[in-house]
């Protein structure tokens, strides 16, 4: 199975008793780890973005309760603890479903532990395992869309990504990117054009850090740069990961993906959405009920000493909605679900695996 | 008329014996002329970008001519100058048409002045004449523009713009921001919403400081936040500026443009194309054969700090090409010509100003 022990990194690890994350703000120059001591440090460094990525953050947050409840031995305490750690890493980033998802079975996890009138630091001991056990299953769950993506390409291919939905952003190879290293590894010709991604740069700071690492050529690109691509025929498929998808399809990702979604049609190109399940959410009807995260101005206004002029104002969603009907595949870990609706959404939520 | 003066500054002037450049590279941290001391010094400048946008560019070819010759009193060595000087000029930047039509008007003069045996002193200061001539032309199509446009906007109005197509980038007022300056100028409520135009973020830098100057306000967001605004519907219309326009109505403008275009088409929203006449080719049949100029990958890979990966390539086109059939309007100095085309603007261009 391609893992990241194969990529040589890890984007967050459980060692020595802690949680230990790759600093993804100090990438490429550094490759660092850190060491929240507790929970307000994970909620911060989840905030700024150390760790990020849908798959990643459900992973971080699983690894987050453990952290609310470590070193906690009053049952009384330790089930609070547990309960409004639920509650601040939720609370942390509102779009990434994966999060809620991740917190909400450790939660779940806990609740049940809880009841066992046992001694709280085996409740967290218990905790720590789903939590490592959270973390292998989206391990997998990356080897298998990378698997069921790859099918989709042809040899050798164009693949255009936007952000980073690689390992970086997961517990594994990652989703979009899991699908190159999986084409890659099936002896196809791969090549990479990747949106720079403004304005934090997860495009050219870490799709192209960790595909260069990998010996997949990469080619950066500005994001108003995709048009001209698309039109000229330089690109085979158009390939990201999301955030969240509502129960009729439509895709929450990295603000960007839907114009590329868009000129991926006009230009005849697939567009496809790898996620795992854990992204789909059925409680949301479409794209209109998930929050779109809101980040700070600065963040476009004041990037990296190159400053807007004083007095302008910034409009800085984190994310896009990209509607179904724009989705050529959605590829999962259960397979290939073309053109996704309402109806194919469930059937393949509900179905078993097909890969 | 709207002009510079108004906005209390100069683009560029010519004063004291020279070429003054307001130094575009500079802003919006500071606010500097540049003295170019012959004409490899105002080519380096234009490579650079201290001077841009394809008016702004006619201008500086215009009085880069009188560079060229400025201070040869041998008549024979005036006319190589004069020669060698519009090859280096038009070389500096291939896209912008009018550079070489700023050129091409002082070269046409300077061959008549040189023909007629007088001084070449003399000849240089008549050919001081024809460049500022041309200059104050350039402005005039400017106050032309922007009354021509603001006639087609509601009020109050919101217009997402890319690049700078503004007083930064013209002798004058601006194509794209001519028509706010105007329609502020008439009264009208204007908010602008600035693409931040990756790599060199002229929209964060440039259009930010000259609409924050005059009290327009101005919002910078991502180029790829553009998508989920005009699908929110913040958007009443979007103006850009061009580089070069085929006799077939397709526009080579800033990189990102033709994405806009793509997605005003999907939402309703009316994509205004604004530009001198001087910007039209005739001689161009259509887009693909417009010389699209490739700049540098350090500005993608390595700007103002934030460094890619190291081993990624970048792909880095300046300019992109929107078919006709995209464009809502061309707004020129001559007035509103809808669905542009080839039998359209032929008229146009022949036809006399209706403004």
């Amino acid at each position: 199975m391609l893992d990241q022990a194969s990529l040589g990194f890890a984007t967050l690890r459980w060692r020595d008793g802690g949680l230990e994350l790759l600093d993804q703000t100090a990438l490429p120059a550094e490759e660092r780890y850190l060491r929240p001591a507790g929970l307000p440090e994970l909620v911060a460094a989840i905030r700024r973005l150390a760790v990020r990525g849908a798959p990643a953050l459900g992973c971080a947050g699983a690894y987050g309760m453990v952290l609310a409840v470590a070193g906690e031995d009053d049952p009384v305490r330790w089930r609070r603890r547990l309960e409004t750690g639920a509650e601040e890493l939720i609370a942390a980033r509102p779009t990434a479903v994966n999060l809620a998802v991740g917190v909400g079975r450790l939660l779940a996890a806990g609740r049940r532990l809880a009841g066992d009138g046992a001694d709280p630091r085996r409740w967290t001991q218990a905790l720590l395992a789903e939590a490592r056990a959270f973390h292998a299953e989206d391990e997998a769950l990356c080897a298998e869309i990378g698997r069921n993506g790859a099918e989709l390409l042809p040899d050798p291919v164009r693949i255009l990504t936007h952000c980073n939905a690689g390992a970086l952003a997961t517990g594994g190879i990652g989703t979009a990117l899991g699908v190159v290293y999986a084409a890659r590894a099936a002896g196809r010709t791969v090549r990479v054009l990747a949106d720079e991604t403004r304005p934090l740069l997860q495009g050219a700071r870490l799709t192209a850090w960790e595909l260069t690492r990998a010996g997949i050529p990469v080619t950066v690109q500005a994001d108003g740069a995709a048009g001209s691509a698309l039109a000229a025929g330089e690109v085979d498929a158009v390939i990201v990961g999301a955030d969240r998808i509502a129960a009729n399809g439509d895709v929450a990702n990295k603000v960007g993906t839907y114009p590329l979604a868009v000129l991926a049609r006009e230009h005849g190109v697939p567009f496809y959405v790898a996620a795992p399940t854990t992204t789909i959410d059925l409680d949301c009807p479409d794209g209109s009920a998930i929050p779109i995260e809101q980040r700070p101005e600065e963040e476009v206004l004041a990037f990296a000493g190159a400053a807007a002029a004083p007095g302008a104002r910034a409009r800085n969603p984190a994310f896009d909605l990209t509607p179904a009907a724009l989705v050529t595949a959605l590829v999962t870990e259960r397979g290939v679900l073309p053109a996704p609706d309402r109806t194919g959404l469930a059937a393949h939520c509900a179905g078993a695996s097909s890969g």
